[in-house]
């Protein structure tokens, strides 16, 4: 039996996954656990991933007419109140700040102080303190839309927190809108969904399927929320991004009005959506492979790290000068937009070391540059989306290295809706349907599970039996029109309109 | 009497400064306060502007070597109480976390619940949790030196808030390096003190003098704090920026240590430095004026705002797809290596209003554009530097326009600093001294008043002399080297090394 090949995150995907994805977020320097229970840090590469989420995002939404503004931290308790379903959906999960100040009591020890007449709770989403600014904003239909978007942290307390897919303080941006009417509120509902599956399939690579949350999954306070989900590599799904209709309910209950064209004071009709930091969990689990992280072209911090290699003092001078010259050519070629972004490696440590350092961080691109290259004017290079390393001449390389990043990008794509569509099924038997979600083997788990095409008859006795017995949730009403087949809901037997996707769910 | 000219902001400055400010910021759409006490709620203008903040002067770091991460909200009382004049500077305003949930009670009212082992501070600064992380990074000299920087919200427990100038929730960028050695922690506080200088000036078009506080003045925790200087339209002060030199202050309280290249375990060195949407307050007093904001070009949310004139209905179209052509041929030219960002305002709106809402909002050039300009091929400009309006040729004005934007950067600049060396003044006489910080007429305070270039021995029992008598305080020993003229303090007489600077402040 040929022996496995030594992988450089341990333990592998197939052995343990929960861990290998811990394993990888180390091991790529993307963040840690911050001594403050369920808050992360998140460290420098991580970061520019986000900041590079951030400015192209930020861009679909300047594009899509919005504009940005900030608002406070804190919700005075009262305003969280005024909603009851959404008060009850976040009342578990709230940090409540009930001081101002610290003194030093009897012994010395410092102890709050100062305390306040209402307690404020650090926003877990800012609906509430957000409509309480638009209701002095809007006084007319003149006044509308209103189309502003947040980037901001947010805190929802976490028991069992996981980096990226869970934390207790994440970043995110929240957009709120204000509408006339109910048809252009939902149309920015789908608008923005409809961005964010752009946005996951072109930058991220990462394919999702867009739908509609069963009322049991939709959020505190919406009419109707839409989501985008995607198949992580352990196949379960993983909510990625949510646009909720939020019709009328927030409006009435914070008073956002405004005299309609007849001259009537109506409530108006508001949307919120957002997506945060989890998404780079979700980039993790989807191209991560045995060796760490792979970054998907578009969002990379560093498009191409460049390694010199010197074998003999003497020739450093050399190779470093050669290295900067092809780093500066590098720089002036664009690819999607913008200049290619290279790092030199030039620490003070082993060839080997430096360059698994950056197979684990998932940089696209890597180039070998030692002497031999510099006489044949040509590069070494290891693509992070194939195995092994080739020669390449050096000017080949410089004018073709946008092609091969948008080739990357696009294998990475490929890759993971192939994974996708090999792991979805439609299943229309509740035996088969348990034997999918019920691993054979335990220790295999990986070669059962997936999103399974059902149908259901829309009511959430069946829907909430399913998560009983398998905790397996719808994660969507799949939106695609050829998704139009009526049949009998897996559960029950009874009539069933179209399929859903089930499937266990980060 | 020629009747003095009605204004767009009422009260003028030279009636009532603090309210001209309120009126300004409020009038230009820049900001508002929350219901949440003391915070302020950032409109899509100002934060636009704040967006601008951050894009230059993240450039700026980045070219210094830094990266940018994220660090947790909250921070362990514990960890705060590590350094003893750290948490005595911040104590009386931090809002401390003491629950994480909320839950009924007896009557149905919702009360904080789930009480924390340990309360959490929203972080006001982040020197100890960031240093507590730094820690457990630093084992080596080879892990050295760390060069990051975090872009923000803190909280300060504020009692009397004014929008942004000092407000209990704020944005800021928190930069924390690590170093070998004090000197390289000493050049990294005075380079990223010449990084603000250079920013202020070169972008915000304000003048800044830079130098060190006083022992009174300095951050808690710090060995030394360097800052810039700026003076107001009230001749008072505005801190705007700070660099600290830490010396081994943190790096012992929170243990960032690491063997030495001759293999003993040392503490580091670190730093900090910071600068918030304070600036934003500095900007507006620096350059406004009694019709409201002037935004420096460099950081203008919008250069341009184009105002179609539509005298008669079938016009419009002609007016509005010239105006359409107009402004993608303007955003074609560069302008501080950025496309000139240019508004059509096509509200419904009357012309005169609509045209003063962007004077009060400070947009640097407002186009006119009405049939008449159209059959002459012309435009029809105001600049906001300058009074009155005038007629120019389109194919000129779209050639120039990258130049008169420029120049009205240089105005600004120019201007605000006339003014500030209009009133500074070498005081050497403790009665002059006084009488230049005590207005002879108190209806006409705006005659008084500036930077006092005086000696000063160095003892803090004449600076605390000063403060308690005419509320002035000394904001910095300016670092010029040409201020190195000895002297007679000009409180006690003794010995003074040199001249520094005192003034009321904000």
């Amino acid at each position: 039996m040929a022996k496995e090949r030594k992988s450089a995150i341990s333990p592998k995907r197939h052995e343990d996954y929960p861990e290998w994805y811990q394993q990888v977020v180390k091991n790529a320097d993307l963040a840690e656990s911050s001594p403050v229970r369920g808050c992360m840090v998140i460290k420098p590469w991580g970061y520019a991933l986000w900041e590079n989420i951030r400015t192209e995002l930020d861009i679909m939404f300047k594009a899509t007419g919005h504009v940005n503004a900030y608002f406070p931290l804190f919700i005075p308790l009262s305003y969280l109140q005024k909603e009851a379903d959404h008060v009850d959906g976040f009342a578990k999960e709230c940090a409540v700040v009930t001081h101002h100040r610290l003194e030093a009591d009897a012994d010395g020890k410092l102890v709050p102080a100062g305390e306040l007449e209402e307690p404020l709770v650090v926003r877990p989403t800012s609906e509430t303190i957000i409509g309480e600014t638009y209701s002095k904003w809007v006084q007319s239909y003149r006044d509308l839309p209103i189309l502003i978007n947040q980037w901001a942290n947010v805190v929802r307390w976490e028991m069992r927190p996981r980096i990226f897919l869970r934390t207790t303080e994440f970043l995110w941006q929240e957009g709120h809108t204000v509408h006339e009417t109910k048809d252009e509120a939902w149309d920015e509902t789908v608008k923005m969904l409809e961005v964010y599956k752009t946005f996951a399939e072109e930058y991220m690579a990462m394919p999702v399927i867009t739908g509609e949350k069963t009322t049991e999954e939709r959020f505190p306070g919406a009419e109707n929320t839409l989501c985008i989900e995607a198949m992580m590599q352990d196949r379960k799904a993983l909510q990625a991004g949510t646009s909720h209709f939020l019709g009328q309910n927030f409006a009435k209950s914070a008073d956002i009005a405004f005299q309609n064209r007849e001259g009537q004071r109506v409530h108006a009709w508001t949307t919120s959506w957002g997506v945060s930091t989890r998404l780079i969990g979700g980039m993790i689990m989807t191209h991560g492979d045995d060796d760490g992280f792979i970054v998907p072209p578009r969002l990379a911090p560093k498009h191409i790290v460049i390694l010199p290699i010197i074998r003999d003092d003497k020739d450093a001078e050399t190779v470093l000068s050669y290295c900067e010259k092809l780093k500066i050519e590098l720089e002036d070629v664009n690819f999607n937009r913008v200049p290619v972004r290279v790092e030199l490696d030039n620490r003070d440590l082993n060839a080997g070391e430096k360059g698994w350092s950056w197979v684990k961080k998932g940089a696209p691109i890597r180039l070998e540059i030692g002497m031999r290259d510099i006489e044949s004017d040509s590069v070494f290079m290891g693509r992070r989306d194939q195995q092994g390393k080739s020669g390449m001449p050096r000017a080949q390389f410089v004018a073709d290295v946008a092609g091969i990043l948008g080739e990357i990008q696009d294998n990475l794509f490929k890759k993971a809706l192939a994974y996708r569509e090999e792991h979805t099924k439609n299943i229309d038997d509740l035996s088969k349907f348990a034997d999918f979600f019920t691993p054979e083997n335990p220790e295999k788990p990986e070669t059962h599970g997936g999103f399974a095409l059902s149908h259901w008859c829309t009511n959430p006795n069946c829907e909430n039996k399913i998560n009983a017995d398998l905790s397996v949730t719808i994660r969507c009403i799949p939106s695609s029109s050829d998704n139009e087949e009526q049949g009998k809901c897996i559960v029950c037997g009874e009539k069933s309109p179209q399929r859903v996707i089930f499937a266990k769910a980060y």
